[in-house]
């Protein structure tokens, strides 16, 4: 059990993973809330929308149109923030330390690919109405697209081949690999109106760059430096360890995966999906894992709905190995996924992360003891099920 | 001249006063936006408001009531983030290297006292709508707050002395330094619902912390290790030179302050107010200086009015010396304040700082020196005043 006293005491929490401290007020959300209430989400959608560019058979902004696919569909984003051609550009370098400007003016090209994947060709649903075998296509599309992109001489690359084999081809649209050598593939998920997603249709986003970005990259670094101090301990292997031994902060877990509200979590509800077994990247997720992968990701998202009814809204993304990396990197890397949603007392009232926050440092209300509770008592049903 | 490549490629810039890079996509705008439109904000706020908590002789939620003040009013946040007196609390310390839960659920202790600080008693007014010599009181009780919570043996004790006997008290309520010596004041304003804000009363907030946040701790570590590498000169006066020289990046500047876009800039129209001189914290501004800065401060915020002709969201913070710290610290420290706004193409639609951002690294979509080019264009006088 977490000392006691943590539940009326402010304190900081460390994030061994990426490094940094929050704070932690456990007594704040008695205070009353007059700001802004979020607009609870349509539920009305219907299955086909002829205005979605995401849908079967439609046609998107610039002209192309999409395919009458089944499961998944991936295509490259029509404004993608990373490009694959692009005129070329070299920074100036500092010609003595009096270049100020060159010192303090800093850039660098970034080109990569990002793609646009669909989970479902119904426009109405979401991971959450979704069974756990229906999500396991979406898990294999990202599987292979993670595949194609791997460096020729990656650890990793065998597994990849293997799993290009071993799944079949079950998106609509074409993955190829792209021409360069990109450094990083970040999968994620923007839901909901309040994080930004501009169209329900349920879908994900692939960004591939040609650079390591900084949060992945910050995981590494922290991974490797305690693999060194921990006589050759995984931090996340360490990690599952201590909250299985714990308990208080599970939500959810099967043989393959630990699903907790982390010790260091900033957003309310913020959930933690970890591999038990060390497992680098996607690839080497086995058939059997995959579906218990799907499981999870189901069992997350049909808990953010039943919490407070309502279609939750969250960001989430997968940290595994780079495309292109060393050795050491391949083998620190552990699977995971995050989940950071901003909802925080009901279907209307989120979390601000602003002011102190952006100033200062990360700011939390209830401790992520109290959320796991909660979330642990939001198993059963899709809440809606029965509404239908 | 930047590399006018830049307007058009792809790129990832560094951030020297964090140490962290971001990526910039420059025709990402050009993308159709389906997704949340923000609220237009509410003008047709009365001057007093019987049911707000800030206005003057008003009853606040926890039954004190508000003196009947004429400029500000500084009171201890009646659900602050942090206290002064809390149950003790010890962290567990590892026993050995095999104690992996505490090596891995690390806390500390925070106390800290949170004020809140109206800066008019007018309930409908803004600082964008307030002239200069109005915000001065603002400016001076922050200064005068920060005077007092000074450690004793501060290098900076002298100038609090100072501008303690120089600043009449203009702020009602009762500012008496803390019992326990604090380490950082962090002074912020969320303005706008968009950005959190729950009550449309101007006031900012001072949350005072016994551990250094941190943000302000990261941009120390860069000013040391900036002066060591470089021949003792400053990060901010080597700043404040490159962009004077340049001038792409400047949106608005006198004597003593320099208002820039920052090359590094993350929110669409974020801005960067820096001291021309080394100024260590608000207690070494002279009055005239103090005038200067509620210049900057209001040339910003009618600025960013004018822009899309709204009232701005944003969430702003100064940072400066740590009120406790080494010789170094404070000598190191540069008075600079961050403007954060999140809207980006008009009154209604924002940047969401999401899915990609939180996983992997913020991505803007204009460049900086497109939004600077936007706010010199924006003076005059604000937008509402010709409505009135
Ligand atoms: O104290 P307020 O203004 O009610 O609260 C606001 O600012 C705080 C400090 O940035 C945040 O933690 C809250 O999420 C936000 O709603
Ligand atoms: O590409 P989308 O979903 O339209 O855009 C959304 O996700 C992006 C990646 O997190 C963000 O940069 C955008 O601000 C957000 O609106």
């Amino acid at each position: 059990m977490t000392d006691k006293v943590l539940d009326d005491v402010s304190h900081r929490r460390y994030n061994p993973l990426n490094g940094s401290w929050l704070l932690v007020s456990p007594h704040r959300t008695k205070r009353p809330w007059q700001g802004q209430q979020e607009a609870p989400a349509l539920n009305k959608l219907p299955e086909y929308d002829p205005q979605c560019y995401l849908c079967p058979g439609n046609k998107r902004a610039q002209g192309d149109s999409n395919p009458h696919y089944k499961n998944t569909f991936a295509f490259v984003n029509d404004y993608s923030a990373v490009k694959e051609e692009q005129q070329e550009y070299h920074p100036p370098q500092a010609t003595s330390d009096d270049d100020i400007a060159s010192l303090l003016l800093q850039a660098q090209p970034a080109t990569g690919r990002c793609y646009v994947l669909t989970f479902s060709a119904k426009h109405d649903t979401t991971l959450a109405d979704m069974s756990a075998s229906e999500i396991v296509p979406v898990i294999e599309t990202w599987t292979r697209i993670y595949a194609s992109h791997l460096s020729a001489s990656h650890p990793l690359n065998d597994a990849g081949a293997r799993a290009l084999s071993e799944i079949p081809p079950n998106a609509d649209g074409e993955v190829t690999p792209s021409q360069e050598q990109l450094r990083y593939m970040q999968i994620f998920e923007n839901k909901g109106a309040a994080m930004g997603c501009s169209n329900p249709h349920p879908h994900c986003q692939i960004w591939t760059t040609s650079t390591l970005p900084e949060e992945p990259s910050k995981e590494l670094v922290q991974m490797i430096k305690y693999h060194r101090e921990h006589k050759g301990r995984h931090l996340l292997e360490d990690y599952v360890k201590v909250e299985m031994a714990k308990g208080e902060r599970v939500v959810w877990q099967n043989d393959a995966f630990l699903v907790v509200c982390p010790w260091w979590a900033v957003w309310p509800f913020e959930v933690l999906v970890i591999a038990k077994r060390h497992v680098r990247a996607l690839v080497e997720l086995t058939s059997e894992e995959r579906l218990q992968f799907a499981e999870a990701v189901q069992e997350v998202t049909r808990r953010y709905d039943n919490l407070f009814e309502t279609n939750f809204p969250y960001s989430s993304g997968i940290h595994q190995s780079p495309l292109d990396c060393t050795e050491e990197e391949a083998e620190m890397s552990w699977f995971h996924m995050h989940f950071y949603p901003p909802l925080l007392r009901s279907a209307t009232v989120r979390k601000f992360l602003v002011g102190y926050e952006l100033m200062a440092e990360p700011q939390r209300d209830i401790t992520p003891e109290q959320a796991a509770a909660r979330l642990r008592d939001c198993g059963g049903e899709l809440y809606r099920m029965s509404l239908r």
